[in-house]
């Protein structure tokens, strides 16, 4: 028996060209002489489809595309992932399903049974977990179909969960396991994958076919990565990071498990190529091209503009460059030397003028108080304002530069330098946007040594540095990590060997942030807890604050 | 005996706070003479904490919480929501409890079992549900315990839920019913509540004391209206809307069902109210007083003013006049009469020259281009600068005057008229604001007439009209509201005799300007569905777009 995976790049809500995708999938399965073609979780609607679930005209779109796949399987078996309905009426009104398609006709459903509510993941709002576990037979083999965590709970192991849906299959004899995934990416995901695919060979001794998305949804982005696992416990095959492939595998061969192959799994590497995609299908899914930034001399508008450069082309990114009183020489010389190491067009605006003129308006105002905060986020508006003023004369998106270290403390300018469409490395800390840096110019210098080098500053008031407000990066950037990534306590990170006074002090303005994050862009996200829908915090609150 | 609602307004996070007012409030009731004194769901720590429940800390802070409480409870007992650890490896580490604090410990805990995990509740995200069901005893009576949801599922007959607490209860013969919520308002949730307390009492005949929270959270209100209701169906007592207050009441009293006693609800009169609650949280929460906000000369700053004087004091509000050339002489003539009804503080900040400024800067960029919405949005983003300058300068928080209909259909300007902190009638449609402008001026005018009965416009070029852009608001917000509200395909909205291109085009409106919604600020929520956390939509999708 063969076996395609197709590893693809849906769209949410575009059923006419996911449908479309997947015909063409299936006649190159076809072509390669395979008797069955796996797809994705909800792959039908793309992922996460979040409330459109809870409409009737969504699910009436899901289910007619459901049908036209069908009606492809004539020649060969199709496996989709698609919302069902639930037949009672008591629970919630779908289940998210493995659809076996053959013979031109549904042949088997099998729901999902563990549903992700957590992080970024909300499945509980809209499915009901599967409550019977059935194989299907085809051409004289028994399958185990499964859906995404559905192997991530293996023996029972996995606290979050009571039930293991392979325990409860695995008394009907499947000869394979297949496995709809939508697993988002995060640069610690792809070892996680591999230890629980060989967790799960290690436990039931089947071949497992395991399928996921690649591309992007806004901020979630999918790595691909499917897997190929023998029974004895080796990779047989790992398919390539961040594209759409259809591979097919000769079930004998799998079985045998006498090769292997992985592919390197270097967090950098790994980070640079998601946020591309990133990039990429933000654009690319909008039907939009062309992106415009701020370019101060600093690192992260840096790191963004070669993004966006190997993203859309240097041919649609153009950089402004918008120094003021305040800028130094070098800022504005650095900046134009890496637009012209990029190619990209860049254009200076001053801002001196309209700063002026705004603090003449506000004078009669502003009377008897002195220059503060407030003079310094009008220079990050005035920025701010003129980009979205190119953005929307010439249809460029604004893309954000800021960086986790400081989205996390509320070091920003609301309306200013937190402007934008998408935030590119917002789920970068400070720290990982140098090493970013750092790999770009690993074959040449492609981000001037001077960027990479000089103190961080804002530039908002004479001889600013980013350390006058802020502790050290290397230290900060620990102490958010143990607070956001790993939500431990004060009395936790101070145990670890941080000064409780720091402590205090980072995770107050933690805290006191969150109304400004509420209002940031869509962050793509990297690590395991980013800002945005994974993260989800009150903003009148009084804990740590 | 005698028990006592406490319907009081608590503070996410703040456990110094919290607990100091339910010490006051047990005084009030032993005072009372009571033998019960009932708080709400979660609080201990507030509703909703959202992901600080996955801090072991905060978890930590909680459970010190109810020992303090529990020492206090050796003369009355004393029932209080609050987190608990499941003991179990399995499942969700949390459970969403009420306990029985009495002779000064512990004496029972009852978890939730039924977990809304829908609109903005992400229950399931936190908590195991219960899979116990038992009644605890003190001074002869038995006392069935339930957490909000839990008794709405009279008779399974709520097809979101497969159990029903109260059923598993009764064998145990229960003498009446403590339920402990957390029920956000919404304008016909009071309605909803009363309705279904009477379905509880038919079904088991018994006394229920619901006791809500009141006060806001950021965006979700709760209006108290805690209800004492008697086995036979009548409200003994409904407590007052967004009020704290504690009272109490005979059992035996409450079981005669002699007396009745409801409140009026009227839908905008409720509105009013729900928001000025909001208004006064947000601030008073955050530790700050003092809001500012640009006044058009429209019917939505106007609305916004009156109620951010009647909120936080005429004192404590500040607007600014920011007239362009496009600006007609009523506008500043009706936004100065408006101030000087209400009696706050405005001054006029003339835009022309910032505008001209920009222009200039933007000439060499924009050559060969015509004025369109870029040279608008500019102006609406000067305007938002320049509130958030004074904003930044004086510590007045800004107000966000945007409305439903324009937020859906995208039709107002990132970081310019859609700037703020908080929006205080973004979960009101355009007619919906012109109910509640009538209702202000019920006892006299204090909204000028003008302001009401002139056609809406931006005023951002010559002679514009809302009507150049869009379907009449009385149309609009009607397929709005089957959309947002109802949830609606564009099959269902056109069969109850929209135009069909009508309702394609309102509903991609609605679609393609979810990046914008992401970046607003919290809008308080008074109806059923509101934008923000209980809607959560894709920004890059094809669906209807």
């Amino acid at each position: 028996m063969k076996i395609s995976v197709a590893q693809l790049n849906y769209h949410i809500g575009n059923f006419e060209g996911n449908v479309a995708k997947m015909l063409e999938a299936i006649k190159e399965a076809e072509k390669q002489g395979s008797d069955i073609v796996v797809f994705s979780e909800l792959c039908i609607c793309g992922y996460p489809p979040r409330d459109f679930l809870e409409f009737d005209d969504f699910i009436r779109l899901c289910e007619k595309a459901v049908q036209q796949l069908a009606k492809a399987s004539k020649n060969i078996a199709v496996v989709v992932g698609a919302p069902t309905r639930n037949p009672v009426i008591e629970g919630k009104d779908l289940f998210n399903s493995a659809y076996f398609l053959a013979d031109g006709k549904v042949k088997h459903i099998a729901h999902k049974a563990l549903l992700p509510t957590y992080d970024i993941f909300d499945e509980y709002r809209y499915f009901e977990p599967a409550n019977e576990f059935e194989i299907v037979e085809y051409k004289g083999k028994r399958i185990a179909l499964t859906v995404c965590e559905d192997i991530w709970n293996v023996g029972n192991e996995n606290p979050m969960y009571t039930v293991c849906p392979l325990d409860e299959l695995m008394p009907q004899k499947p000869d394979f396991v297949l496995n709809l995934s939508a697993s988002p990416f995060s640069y610690t995901h792809a070892e996680s994958r591999i230890h629980v695919l060989k967790a799960n060979v290690e436990r039931y001794g089947l071949p497992m076919f395991y399928v996921n998305h690649c591309g992007a949804q806004t901020e979630v982005i999918f790595d691909g990565g499917s897997i190929v696992m023998s029974p004895n416990g080796k990779v047989h095959d790992e398919l390539p990071y961040f594209e759409e492939i259809v591979k097919t595998y000769d079930l004998d061969a799998v079985v045998a498990g006498k090769t292997s192959q992985e592919q390197a799994k270097e967090k950098i590497a790994l980070i640079h190529d998601a946020l591309l995609t990133g990039l990429r299908d933000y654009f690319g899914k909008l039907g939009l091209k062309k992106a415009i930034l701020g370019l101060s001399g600093g690192i992260d508008s840096a790191v963004v503009a070669v993004l966006a450069q190997r993203a859309l082309g240097a041919e649609n990114v153009r950089v402004i460059l918008m120094p003021s009183q305040f800028s130094s020489d070098h800022s504005v010389n650095d900046a134009r030397q890496l637009a012209q190491n990029i190619n990209i067009q860049y254009d200076i605006i001053y801002i001196e003028d309209i700063y002026d003129e705004y603090i003449g308006a506000l004078k009669p105002h502003f009377a008897g108080t002195t220059f503060n905060v407030t003079e310094e986020n009008i220079q990050a508006r005035i920025r701010g304002m003129l980009l979205m003023a190119m953005s929307n004369k010439f249809g460029n998106i604004l893309l954000n530069t800021s960086n986790k270290s400081e989205s996390a403390v509320g070091y920003g300018t609301l309306y200013g330098d937190m402007a934008g469409g998408l935030s590119v490395i917002g789920d970068l800390y400070k720290m990982e946007v140098y090493a970013l840096a750092e790999y770009m110019n690993k074959d040449g210098e492609v981000i001037p040594q001077n960027i990479i080098t000089k103190p961080p500053s804002a530039e908002l008031r004479p001889d600013q540095k980013d350390s006058d407000s802020l502790p050290p990066y290397e230290e900060l950037d620990e102490v958010l990590f143990q607070y956001i990534e790993n939500r431990k306590g004060p009395k936790e990170i101070i145990k670890m060997g941080f000064d409780a006074k720091l402590v205090a002090r980072v995770l107050r303005l933690v805290n006191i942030s969150e109304f400004k994050r509420y209002q940031t862009a869509p962050m793509l996200r990297v690590s395991n807890k980013a800002f945005g829908m994974g993260r989800r915090m009150p903003i009148v609150g009084k804990y740590l604050s």
